[in-house]
Formats: C-alpha cells, sequence, structure tokens
C-alpha cells in the first residue's frame, strides 16, 4: 500500500483469501476478493512501518488475470487526415495477451526472440473490478476497480498478433493499482514514455477513439469479463524499437511512472 | 476415470492437490500435480463403484490453462496446388484462444453473438504436461500429458481472429483427457466430425503439415508453456456453420467421441 513516496507492506491480508482448490474458478483472486479486503488493507496500512519505495521491487498488482485484452488503433493522431478520425474497433475488435506474459517494473524486459525488433507501446491499463458480460457503457464504470500504467511490448512481424504480443514478461503492469475513486475522469489522463530519457511518447486519454466505457461494452459483448482482467486502452504516437541495455520511463498523470530495464 | 463405458468418480483425489493462494503460478493445478497423483487415481479407480458413462455429464477435463494455442492452416487439404503443400506456420504463426472460453461436452455451445456465423472445426488437442521453454522436437512429447478432441468454434468476421475464437464456452475439450502412453503414435489419428449425423468433416493426423513436436518447438519459442496448456493442431476439410438445435458428434480414433448440443 502505497503512502507518498512510502509503502506499508499488507501482506498478511492474502490470508484473509479463501484457498482455491481445483477447478479454480476464473479471475484474480486478490481482486475478486478487494471489496472485502479493503477495511483491512487501509488499516493495516495505517498501523504498519513504512518504507522507502525506492527500496522495494514493484511487481505486477494483478497477478493472474485471467485474460488481457488489447485496442489497435485507438489515438487520434496528428497525420490522421480526417477532423473526425473512425473507429476500427466494429471491424478489427480487440485482440488478447497471453495471461502469461505479465510481469511488473522491476522484472524488467528481456528481449526473448534474437533478431526481432521489440517495440514499446505505453498504455492505460483498466482493470476489471466485477463479473459483467453485455453491458452498457452507461454501467461500464461500475466493473471498474481501478487502473495501471501498461507496457504492451510487441515483438514486430507476420504472425498473429496474439502471439507477437504474448512472449513472457511483455505485458508490464505498474507501478501500482491506483483504484477508481482517485481518478476522477479517465478520459483526461497525460501519459508519456521515454526511453534513455528521450521523449518517444506522449499523449492525452482525451485522444482516445473509444473511450473506457466503450472499450468495457464491447468487450463485454464478446465474452464474460472476471475480476482482474485487463484492458489496454491503446498506444498514443511515437512507437518505437527499445535494445537491451535501454532503460524505459513510462508514466501516467494521476497513475504514477515506473522504470524499466531492457535485457 | 473411465473403464470401459463405466466410469468411476476419483473426485477425493483432488484433497491431496495442496490449496493454492495468491499470487497463482500459472497452469493447471490438477495437471501440474498429476504424476504425483496417478498412483492414487488408478487405485481409487479400481475399489470405487462404476456408473454409466450414460447417466455422467462431462466437463472439460482441463479446468485452468493458461493459454490456448491454435494452428492455422495445418492440414494438406485436397485442393492443395503443390504435391508438397508448404506451411504458413513461420509467417502466421499461432493463435490465442482466451482461458475463459474452455467448456465441456455437457455444456453445450451457445451462439453467443446473434446474427454472426458460428463454425464448427474438429481438432487434435495436445495438452502440456510440464513447464518448456525453448524445447527441441526431439525432447518435445517428453512434455505431453496426453490429448482430448477439440471443438475450436469460430465466430466469421472481420475482428481479431484471437477475438473470433474466444466468446464464452467456444473451446470445447472432451470427452476426456487420453494420457500419452496410450496413443502410441499422434500422427496417425482418424478425426471425424458430424452435424445432425450428416458427415461434415474427416481427416488424419499424418496430414498434418506441422506435427505435434513441431507445434510444441514452435510455441515454446515464442513462451513458457505450462502444464495444461493446450495446442488446438488445426482443423481437416469441412468447417462449416452451425445453428441453434443442431446436434455435433466429434471424434478422434484412440481418444474417444463427444456430443455437443447447440443453443
Amino acid at each position: 500500500m502505497l503512502r507518498g513516496d512510502m509503502v506499508v507492506d499488507v501482506t498478511t491480508v492474502l490470508d484473509s483469501i479463501p484457498a482455491a482448490r481445483w477447478p479454480l474458478d476464473p479471475g484474480d483472486l486478490l481482486i475478486a476478493n478487494f471489496d472485502r479486503l479493503r477495511g483491512l488493507i487501509d488499516s493495516m496500512a495505517l498501523s504498519g512501518v513504512p518504507r522507502h519505495l525506492a527500496d522495494c521491487a514493484l511487481k505486477s498488482p494483478i497477478a493472474n488475470p485471467s485474460k488481457i485484452l488489447g485496442a489497435l488503433k485507438n489515438y487520434h493522431e496528428p497525420a490522421d487526415d480526417a477532423d473526425y478520425p473512425v473507429s476500427t474497433l466494429d471491424r478489427d475488435g480487440l485482440f488478447l495477451k497471453a495471461s502469461t506474459s505479465v510481469a511488473g517494473p522491476s522484472d524488467g524486459i528481456e528481449l526473448t526472440l534474437p533478431g526481432r525488433q521489440h517495440d514499446h507501446e505505453v498504455e492505460l491499463a483498466v482493470v476489471i473490478g466485477s463479473w459483467c458480460r453485455n453491458v452498457s457503457r452507461e454501467r461500464a464504470m461500475d466493473h471498474v476497480i481501478g487502473y495501471t500504467v501498461a507496457l504492451d511490448m510487441t515483438v514486430k512481424g507476420t504472425e498473429e498478433r496474439s502471439l507477437r504480443k504474448s512472449p513472457d514478461g511483455h505485458t508490464i503492469l505498474g507501478p501500482w493499482l491506483i483504484t477508481r475513486d482517485e481518478i476522477a475522469d479517465p478520459g483526461s489522463l497525460g501519459l508519456w514514455l521515454q526511453v534513455n530519457r528521450q521523449p518517444r511518447q506522449r499523449g492525452n486519454t482525451r485522444n482516445l477513439l473509444n473511450d473506457v466505457p466503450r472499450l468495457i461494452e464491447y468487450a463485454s459483448s464478446f465474452f464474460t469479463l472476471y475480476p482482474g482482467d485487463i484492458i489496454l486502452t491503446g498506444t498514443p504516437p511515437g512507437v518505437g524499437p527499445i535494445a537491451s541495455g535501454d532503460i524505459v520511463d513510462a508514466g501516467i498523470g494521476g497513475i504514477g511512472s515506473m522504470r524499466v530495464e531492457v535485457r
């Protein structure tokens, strides 16, 4: 639990989550139990001994998403011809990333496919908090538990997108989960990414072609969303390659920023 | 546990699997513990009271795969021009299906997207038994625990393949898991599918363009495979639409057959 630039260990709250047995219900156990645990987490955060954030290795705040979905072109880009660019959501839909691609900032990024170009994409990640299916855009936000920054790493090439997006560690979530109540409007968040302190990407979620409620509405029309499912909302202009030894910094206003090392 | 056309309930063996706590390791808990449980399952199957298979509702034998992968065109089809058709695996790779799309034969198939065409694809499903990464084709079979029949249901359309393959219940696995020791050669299995008792698909895995070891080698070059991960090996000719009220029968020699109702 983050308090300013200090962190309080609330790990023992996990003991209150019922142990899971085969067959498991879909969804992340922590997120599925979060409402029930919230009071305990808050009181532990007040009573616990804070440690400096700089001394902590940050893992992914979502450990076990049942699904990770990604939006394709979803930002109005300067190069767009039309004043009102048309979304391709209805034509192209969303793509899947493997749940086994999740990692945290401290894990770094391993370029696992020798000789291939790996691109960085900074995105607002929406974390689903509760079961939903065929939800309307008006009710969609009721099912959001919060947000993280995401690095949606992508291997360039001709293979299926869902494969190229899914090598181990290619979905970095962090630096932490910001709960929905702390973000007044997910439709006006600045986001940015630097490589070796050089600006690469900059954008604002006000330029999303499909906003957060619409993406949830659309995704839930195809399948059930479960607690901990992730929707990556698309990346602003400036996507480019990274190389071993690079330092990637990525952040979103109102959430925070994370540093990720490339090896 | 299947004995002839009788089934013995070995559910209590699940009590021997250690309870899982957040964060969960990737992989299906039953498959990850299968080697350790096998002796217990075998002895329970001998001592338990058998029930008629016809009185049992068959669920998916794999409940919690961390990944479901599918091969694109992977059968030599009569229409192929070349005597030696070239695989597109290196160009197109494999696609992902959502883990939340898994269901068993008794669940039936719900056509969840009104007005859309839903196609049947019968496939040999390979079930990974143990962790592997960058495994060679020579060692690939060491990581297979067994096989099932799969119905890889597909919504036709322009959206990303990983989305159209992933509605709830669109990956039917069954009728049971056949362990690897019971299939001498996964490269010579006949497979077939009927709709309302009319033949639709027929093929043999000897016509696979990429065999089971090659698919595992390829998949594990992109990411880690975990116990319970599924590789759908592609479908033979005869893919077509199904409609509400249809009865689908699908089978593979040496594994078995399953009946699935469409609603």
